[in-house]
């Protein structure tokens, strides 16, 4: 393994694993279905073997974090419990059942030429990931794009070094038991910021950079990258309820948005209740909130209904809470939702809960985020609900892939042109 | 009419010009399908109704140009001839003719918690177009993101100044006296060179940028850009006759693939012939060629067969001649034609004539360009005869869009969840 401090030409390092990259690509790319699967079982069952190793190496950051006065919650992050590396290895098995996107064929059409026009999905070629603390992302990650066909360059937290060295060794063990090259999936072998920099810029290496991890990482680098960045940024989730809403369905589907679970991207952010029926649902709704210990920060309308509400300033419409905390406002009618929705939205998910087929229809139409829902709660808007298998994020993003990306976002696709001697006249 | 001159500050003007295009995108993408076609139909009226004054404004770009000394060839392509008129109105009204990609819904799937999971169409927002000294496209890339639903800021070339801002006038009562707000295509009114880094570094205003013009710009735009860009970069496109080839198909679709037009960036630059079959294919070939004047430039093989080839250099297999000459290569078999694909091309459009179906299929998947053909002139490669009507351009990047550009590449896609009161649980 080697270590940070024996590479002294960062950039000539990057250069060399890019061009190891992009070369397990083309080889990646030609790989049948058989092989990646093949490929991917020998990774789950090295991991498996791999268990102390895996948590020896782990306790080797664990303790450098604690040295390093990392606090609770990174500490956490940073963990590989024994659950952890079933999940990881449960993971890759999902990845495994999941058909093969490359290679499929679709809208073939004959042209009055006589040509047969249609497209084929390829892989997008060589996918950088930037992450932070959670190792268990070096397998995720690895095996998504495998599948996809896509060699990886992985790039994690410092503080998760050797947990990630590990995983990555049990990765090219796996690769290369099954015949494929083991530069299909390399991790950056040093800590040093360098790396992300080179990593960023090496459009003739890379296709495409995921960062995952805080906003913080995400404007940063999309600020500097010099190739297309598949961007996940905060989930200001919204739900309305309209003057037309199912009480029941309305009561449900705002409870299970807010306290599913509070630390999520697709969780409710903010809810917009109609003028007309909040003084019949806001006490409801106040007091279940209440018995969930959420603190509710409203509009005046909306402190007028419900003792106990604080009054919500200008900042809490554009705040991810990720926490028991939820912003309400009492809007007059679904333009009024739709134009707060516009304009403080993050662009993740939106929720309507209407009986009305029109305003339905519009509210579909109309706000512009990734996921937008009829009657049903935010807190579905995942990979897995969406029947996608894993996902490597949820882009926010409008160019190439938007939502939940599982394999088919890690794709292209080219036309492909079937002819019988045809000729252009 | 805002003249360069008046312009003092570029980047406030270009900040005004973007929040009014992504106010008026907004709008645009909310826009009937009838709405939007009755702007276009209004726009080339008023283009049919204003070409004396459109001939008299490029009579001035055409005088100024030959005042400034510009070559035959550039003044060509800035003319506005009565035929380029008609070609353009023509464009337009192809367009209306075209379905509506936008609000399209597909893939509607059950899951199994009982929501029903999809994908709407939508527009990509506001898109920024860089040219050079073609007025004609002022009209068309208006009218292609017209109908997709997106936002237009047109930067043209210095030299077609006077011809672009009468296209504009053009379009902007268009879309006046049809009620959608003339902001959704605004041509920038300053020919400062500053307007262009400025489109480039705006991603809260401009979603995408689409430079058409040659390599130069293009790279430049790139480099510098803070958006996506969706690039079409040189056409170095092969054609592969295998040893199992058709004579006459072969012979057929290299002699239309490189003389049926020589500047088109689908023409063949690179002709690859199987060894088995060249003594007998190439003095044909041959022939041929020098009927149509078209000089070659061969490998020791290929000169040894051909009386009057000359060796081509290294850089020869590089070049995207855009004229009549053609480097033509032997080689042992499909893997090493592949390989000189997969090292020479531009990643355009490749071709194989072959009879065997082992082969058709691997060249299909393996050669990794935006169109793989099997017995096809490359010259099909366009949006026109792929069925998809105009196209703004042919993408060799793999991210978003690949290959011909179409109104659909200028889309993005949102999830749509129905439900009826479900929650997750």
């Amino acid at each position: 393994m080697t270590m940070s401090s024996e590479i002294v030409d960062i950039n000539r390092y990057m250069t060399e694993l890019g061009q190891r990259a992009r070369a397990a690509s083309r080889r990646l790319a030609a790989a049948s279905t058989g092989d990646k699967n093949a490929a991917l079982l020998a990774i789950a069952q090295d991991l498996e073997e791999q268990r102390e190793q895996l948590m020896a190496e782990n306790q080797r950051d664990l303790e450098a974090g604690r040295a390093k006065g990392l606090d609770a919650a990174l500490l956490d992050r940073l963990e590989l419990t024994p659950g952890r590396i079933d999940s990881m290895i449960e993971g890759i098995q999902q990845i495994i059942s999941l058909s093969d996107p490359i290679g499929e064929i679709f809208d073939m059409k004959y042209r009055p030429t006589g040509i047969q026009v249609g497209r084929m999905r390829v892989p997008l070629g060589v996918v950088g990931i930037i992450y932070e603390s959670r190792p268990n992302v070096t397998a995720d990650a690895a095996a998504l794009c495998l599948k996809s066909g896509n060699a990886t360059v992985l790039r994690g937290g410092s503080e998760a070094f050797h947990s990630n060295q590990a995983i990555a060794a049990s990765i090219q063990r796996g690769l290369e038991q099954s015949g494929l090259p083991a530069d299909c999936v390399q991790v950056v072998a040093t800590t040093d910021r360098a790396a992300v920099g080179a990593m960023i810029t090496m459009p003739e290496a890379i296709d495409v950079i995921i960062p995952r991890g805080g906003k913080g990482l995400i404007e940063r680098i999309s600020k500097d990258a010099r190739v297309p960045v598949i961007k996940h940024l905060d989930g200001i989730c919204h739900v309305y309820i309209d003057d037309q809403a199912d009480n029941v369905k309305a009561f449900d589907i705002a409870i299970n948005a807010k306290t599913q679970r509070y630390g999520t991207c697709n969780t409710m952010e903010t809810l917009l209740v109609a003028e007309a029926i909040a003084e019949d649902i806001l006490p409801l709704l106040g007091a279940a909130f209440s018995e969930h210990e959420v603190e509710l920060r409203g509009c005046p309308c909306c402190c007028e209904i419900l003792e106990g509400c604080i009054p919500a300033t200008d900042e809490d419409w554009d705040t991810e809470y990720l926490g028991p905390v939820l912003s309400i406002r009492v809007v007059k009618n679904m333009d009024e939702a739709i134009d707060h929705i516009n304009r403080h939205s993050s662009g993740h998910t939106e929720s309507i809960v209407t009986e009305n087929y029109t305003r339905a229809r519009r509210f579909l139409s109309e706000v512009d985020s990734s996921s937008v829902m009829v009657n049903a709660s935010t807190r579905f808007a995942d990979g897995f609900e969406y029947g996608l298998g894993a996902e490597i994020g949820i882009s926010t993003d409008k160019f190439h892939a938007r939502g939940p990306v599982g394999l088919e976002g890690l794709t292209s696709v080219k036309f492909i042109v079937l002819g019988d001697g045809h000729i252009r006249t």
